[in-house]
């Protein structure tokens, strides 16, 4: 079965800022999402245990390339001001062609 | 800690194939499965930004032999036809042996 | 864009045991969490197909020390009573300092 190897990024934010985030990486070049309701708890720069409630997980598979951009925006424009978690993996993905 | 490196098959789909697919990846040898709700937007081959709504999104860790099974199922009866994600990655897993 | 590798521990269980399973990971050294609801059917010790019904997933990024301490105690006090199923990955992570 053929695969192609991309990258998998995640994010992990508060609820309010799921619209800005979702134009931030369509922005960025990403074709598709995929969103779950998630709750959260975590420390955010200094603070730990720091309860930050009603959030979502979003997932989204790119090029490197998209991935370089999406982490870029994510990291200039809101890791300073809310508690955000992203991530990236390498996964192997069928039909990779649709993403890139 | 012993862990046994396997393969995580990650699905998303839209929520009416939800018992068809969770029946092929059983038939394929699946042995168990995770399944939460989600909501999607993706490209659709041609189309880009076409929102498909309400969507699962399914785990199972599984051996390589069943992967490769589920992603040949998945690709020939699923993919020209539904809206459907799937990617590949190796988990280190506890306890192992209950999937394979 | 600087990432930081590091681990990825994604634990299903069943809803009953969430706050036992969150305290556990916390002393283990976790300092943040996401949480999905899901659903979950699998093979749990000699059954197989088990309907084990409402269940959560959690994922925590943390280091390897810290992993090694979770998967330790799951391995210890949850897997030979519970239906539980935890993973390991690892990912590279934006602001990776936050987590260890």
């Amino acid at each position: 079965m053929k695969t192609t190897p991309l990258c998998l990024i995640t994010i992990i934010a508060e609820a309010i800022l799921k619209e800005r985030i979702i134009t931030a990486i369509r922005d960025a070049g990403s074709r598709g999402h995929t969103i779950t309701d998630a709750q959260g708890e975590g420390s955010r720069q200094r603070r730990v245990g720091e309860i930050f409630g009603e959030n979502f997980r979003l997932e989204t598979i790119v090029s490197q390339e998209v991935a370089d951009r999406i982490l870029h925006v994510l990291s200039t424009d809101y890791f300073d001001r809310y508690a955000v978690v992203a991530y990236l993996s390498t996964v192997n993905v069928i039909r990779g062609e649709k993403y890139v």
